[in-house]
């Protein structure tokens, strides 16, 4: 049986039975230097076929010729859980005639696996892969690390495509997603741009209110009562997110907590906090940066896992059921906590949950980690201009100007007080904003609906509406 | 989250849900040490629940006591690739009112994964364990290596409890099944005997018939054209295909081929394969010795797989597909090469298919290693009692008194004249063993069907009858 591998793009397409109306799938893994999902959507479009739904756990910016085929009615549906700011302003200008399904990566694991929400062809760009698909992201010149988010796409595909850059004898050692659940390999020439997958390195903020977050951030975490040995941590890859890190590694390092896990997407500063010993192991769903490719790679307590394992809300568990403390951030938040990370205040699309949700609504301690007003515009207001996150999931919000707990944690408040922590209600925070920007003026709304923000448990959280180009 | 952990089996069989009709399940990493289907099934039958079907991967002469679950009504119904004699023995004589299903190990695994053989709560007996329930076969005192034939099981059944004797701190390293399919982890003294669980070491035939096969064996793989670069190959843990296997290393070495994979139940024998270079990688479903358990603890290339990556029919390629040769056992085999190793020449039950079939129908070269008589019985027949394995999936017989090529494969047989090897018609060596023992005597087929084994690609191969006591 040697009858997987074939010669290109356009042939798998064909073999793979892909037609007017249905479903493709794509990861993310290689970030802004993916060149798997231009190249696949360029041969679906030239060999005629209409009306898909594109699935893509994220959406960069990189792939801005998927605006063409929207406009070209090759795609008339999108479902995703992060999209760009590029490709974001054109799905807000209303290129798109039905609602893009924003999903948290928790949740899209979940409904492909439940089958809410099915896939025809998932497509895998593998950084290894042997010829009868066995792949790993591990290996090779466009190595990306862990394939994490595209564990179900390769688990309850109608139909699964490979396409490597770098195919190896079989077995492939190390593989992620195993050849059973594989139809065809695909060699092609390059996945993708490795300066685009992968940083060279993530850097901590030098910016001054970037740091006094940090160090704010830091301190909470030492006084929530849950810095112990098993402690466990993730954050995200901003700069003030890293610096509140390596303040958290001193901390750890200094009072000799032994922590757990660390978890998420992972940066070289996370390996850092393993290979000093904060951590017994790293839990990694994708690799931000070559220092994160490399420790998978090649440390055994670094490890790989599926979008279901990070944070399926349809699992028995998931990782950021066990998760201690998350530092996640805002475009907006409001003074109910809900927290905006789909639109800017404008209203356009910039972003998405990601894991944000997820790991908001799993773990013990979700801290919002931003400055009181960027580009001059205040970053608390009375409602977010979408609920990416409700605010039931969120403890606190640490700004330069001080912390804001949720009232419903009077516990925690009492101990940050107690550490002569600043502080302060959410509403003063508002208030000290926008004393220095003036109160923003709130944009009309536009009238069509051109994107849904599922819950991770099901239902709508919220919708995106049209923006007017006047916004601008 | 923290509700994973119950006290004790009962518990965990009552908060599972199990009723009287359902189905529960266990594979057999343990084998003949295990001691957790005998603690499960005694709970249950305390229970009072009755009428239950068990889906075992394997069944040991250890789970003895299962026999009176079956007198008393509690179990109905039984699914399984092997069983041992002495539970088979009481199977022959009829004590189990709707007849045995025998399966591959390949046909279980997409069975239980496409719902033909749904599964209502698993029982996964792991050597280590965390409290979310990700586990691993390992580490730990009743470690067992590979867990690859429990998989589909934690994959698929409605409820999977963990029974484990190695409760580590979260998140366990290394996992084998993920926590996302766990519902329960039972803590308890012992999952096993050690000394039942793997034997220290696998040993080398010394007897002279089996060296003479041994050797043969090899020279057949020497001059099938498959011995090249990148050969792959799968033997049993029997005294004289360990020693073909040592023979064979030996040429590898001395040609300096650079196989590509060993396969299967992992000895010893293919571990020193591995270490001297003979395979880039070992790929494993099940360790069979301290010796397999070490190296797959510790070096990267000895790989574990699921049952379904092993062999799986319904997998889109299981390993199997890409096996070069493959070494046998056979109970009797006939003049149309089909093999018997569910029962004994008197019709009683004292094995199974296991991953016969499936590496009889993947592998390029299969090839069945038996002595010309056992006991006083001949191997070849013209008609085997059971058929395990259709003869077209066997291409060589392989005894100390010659080597028979199926029909079908003239090229083959052309290469192994050439090499000067005792080629010789299959009647042939029927004849030369009942010269020897006699033609043995046809004994009486029972009436009623006890067990059925069925097809690795659907639908029923063969039958096993009601053996009646006068047979012994």
């Amino acid at each position: 049986m040697n009858g997987k591998l074939v010669k290109t793009i356009r042939e798998a397409i064909s073999l793979s039975g892909l037609r007017d109306g249905m479903t493709v799938s794509f990861h993310h893994h290689l970030r802004n230097g993916d060149y798997v999902l231009n190249q696949v959507m360029a041969e679906i479009a030239a060999l005629g076929i209409r009306d898909l739904t594109v699935s893509a756990s994220s959406l960069f910016d990189t792939h801005q010729p998927l605006t063409d085929h929207i406009r070209s009615g090759v795609v008339t549906g999108i479902q995703t859980n992060y999209m760009a700011a590029g490709i974001g302003r054109e799905i807000s200008r209303g290129i798109l005639g039905k609602p893009v399904e924003f999903r948290t990566h928790g949740a899209r694991a979940s409904d492909i696996a439940s089958g809410q929400a099915p896939i025809d062809v998932a497509f895998i760009a593998a950084p290894s892969a042997d010829h009868m698909g066995n792949c790993s992201g591990k290996f090779g010149k466009s190595a990306c690390g862990s394939l994490g988010y595209a564990y179900p796409d390769a688990m309850y595909a109608k139909k699964v495509v490979v396409i490597t850059d770098n195919l190896v004898p079989y077995p492939l050692q190390g593989w992620s997603i195993p050849e059973t659940n594989v139809d065809y390999v695909v060699p092609v020439e390059a996945i993708g741009n490795p300066a685009g997958i992968v940083s060279g390195t993530t850097r901590i903020t030098r910016d001054p209110v970037g740091l006094v977050m940090a160090s704010y951030a830091a301190r909470v975490i030492e006084h929530s009562g849950l810095l112990k040995d098993g402690f466990s941590f993730q954050t995200g890859a901003g700069g003030a997110s890293l610096a509140a890190a390596d303040f958290l590694k001193k901390i750890m390092l200094e009072k000799g907590v032994q922590g757990s896990f660390g978890l998420g997407g992972i940066t070289g500063y996370m390996v850092d906090m393993l290979q000093a010993g904060c951590f017994q192991s790293l839990l990694d769903v994708q690799c931000f940066d070559l220092k994160a490719v490399e420790s998978i790679r090649s440390d055994p307590r670094h490890q790989e896992i599926s979008a279901l394992h990070y944070a399926g809300p349809s699992a028995r568990s998931a990782v950021v059921d066990s998760l201690d403390v998350v530092i996640l951030g805002a475009t907006e938040i409001d003074t109910a906590f809900n927290v905006n990370v789909h639109t800017d205040s404008n209203g356009y699309i910039m972003g998405g949950s990601g894991g944000h949700s997820d790991t908001a609504a799993g773990a013990k301690l979700a801290m919002i980690i931003a400055p009181l007003f960027r580009a001059r515009l205040p970053i608390v207001t009375d409602h977010v201009t979408c609920v990416s996150t409700p605010g039931r999931d969120i403890d606190v919000l640490v700004t330069q100007g001080g912390i804001a707990v949720n009232p419903k944690n009077g516990e925690l408040r009492q101990r940050l007080l107690d550490a002569g922590l600043p502080i302060v209600e959410i509403q003063e925070l508002k208030a000290r904003a926008e004393g220095i920007t003036g109160a923003p003026k709130r944009l009309p709304r536009g009238g069509r609906e051109v994107a849904r923000v599922l819950c991770r448990d099901g239902g709508q959280l919220d919708s995106i509406y049209h923006t007017p180009e006047e916004a601008e």
